[in-house]
């Protein structure tokens, strides 16, 4: 599996969530310090010297959002961020989300 | 008491938190939208259309943020956006959060 090379595809209907074998595999593909919350949504939390650097960062992953389609949820502190994701349609965990975290991660 | 000419002041130390009579008081000079949690901070959620929309909207905030020198928590979702404001010196609510609600409210 390599995510580097994977774009988020829309969302068809008739997709079932990521089991949790499926999720300790994709989970091997994307950095460790990611936490999976009750197999439903990943999160990682970023750290920052101010604001302004959390702000740049948070820009560039949505610019990655926009570009894929797949939009996570951003908590922005003064020196923190927090991402989230996961599937709306779905209510749990697809591909798509560990294609984001993998993208995001080599910003 | 004018809060759109007011800009927000560092913290100097010796500063109390706002009482419940104070925050009332300010709370008349913010649109009535904003909510008051537990008097130790004020929240609102803004709505919008898309994601790019809901980060035009944190881009001015932050903006706002960084020439005040005062920094909202910011909660970003697909359409939805969530302004937090305390201030943390104090653990609680002073001026600046007003000063900081009223310029949002604005842009």
């Amino acid at each position: 599996m390599d995510l580097s090379n994977k774009k988020c595809k829309p969302y068809e209907g008739g997709v079932t969530p990521l089991n949790d074998e499926e999720i300790a595999e994709y989970r091997k593909h994307i950095r460790d310090d990611w936490k999976v919350i009750e197999n439903r949504k990943i999160l990682k939390e970023y750290l920052f010297v101010n604001y302004r650097h959390s702000m740049d960062f948070i820009n560039k992953v949505a610019n990655i959002a926009e570009e894929e389609g797949h939009h996570p949820v951003m908590h922005v502190f003064y020196g923190k961020v927090v991402i989230e994701l996961w599937t709306q349609a779905i209510d749990g965990l697809a591909e798509n989300d560990f294609i984001m975290a993998f993208k995001i991660d080599v910003l």
